[in-house]
């Protein structure tokens, strides 16, 4: 188990002090992009007169819009995932039943070989036998 | 195109109004999510007792730390898709292989049964050649 860290970050000017398992590195991973969101923001004359209340609902609904955006993807690349193991499974089962055809097929021409071997004999010995009667007529 | 619209939300108990092309009832589903966060957070004693910038701070951060879980699990998916899909290329063109390989056997036992069938002829003409030879001599 990773251990407890404080790690302290700055967001929109101020600084505070985050203890948890997170790591140092994650958390100001996502400390920039909140400020970088404001940064943003801030370029923007409508937001600049709104209120504090307002600008910080606008900055809440903008990434909490972020995360239901990612929250679909994740759900629509989950339901793909699920979709093509379904897949991978019917054909695996295909390759399956196709490869035991492959050995019933092999086995059955090597029946089909060695019948044709036997025949073969069959007729030169009928013929050798013919030969051997032509001759003691 | 969906027309541009307006929609009145509600957020940390202060009413905004929203312009654009989301759906009024996804807009809803974002404020709720924030104000369910609030309510939550307000439960904790320790999140009361600081200041208005700090507790927004630990809302942004908490909001944007979902989004950063859910893009690294949307990212993951899209790799398993990724790797999925290699699974299925490579599998359809080994079934591919062995369907030819079937294909190509399939007509091997055809021609094989086919020669067995004139050997058996060639028996039978030879047996029948030689007990006309047996009773001619």
């Amino acid at each position: 188990m990773t251990a407890k860290n404080n790690t302290e970050v700055i967001i929109d000017g101020n600084k505070y002090t985050l203890s948890g398992y997170e790591s140092e590195e994650y958390l100001q991973k996502v400390s920039s992009y909140i400020n970088g969101k404001i940064a943003e923001y801030r370029k923007d004359p409508a937001y600049k007169k709104m209120n504090f209340d307002a600008q910080k609902a606008m900055l809440e609904l903008n990434i909490a819009d972020e995360y239901f955006k990612t929250k679909k993807r994740a759900d629509e690349l989950e339901a793909e995932v699920g979709d093509k193991d379904r897949q991978l499974y019917d054909i695996k089962h295909e390759l399956v039943t196709e490869r035991l055809n492959n050995q019933e097929n092999e086995k059955e021409i090597i029946r089909l070989k060695n019948e044709a071997n036997e025949y073969q004999k069959e007729i030169i010995r009928l013929e050798t036998r013919m030969t051997d009667m032509d001759n003691s007529y």
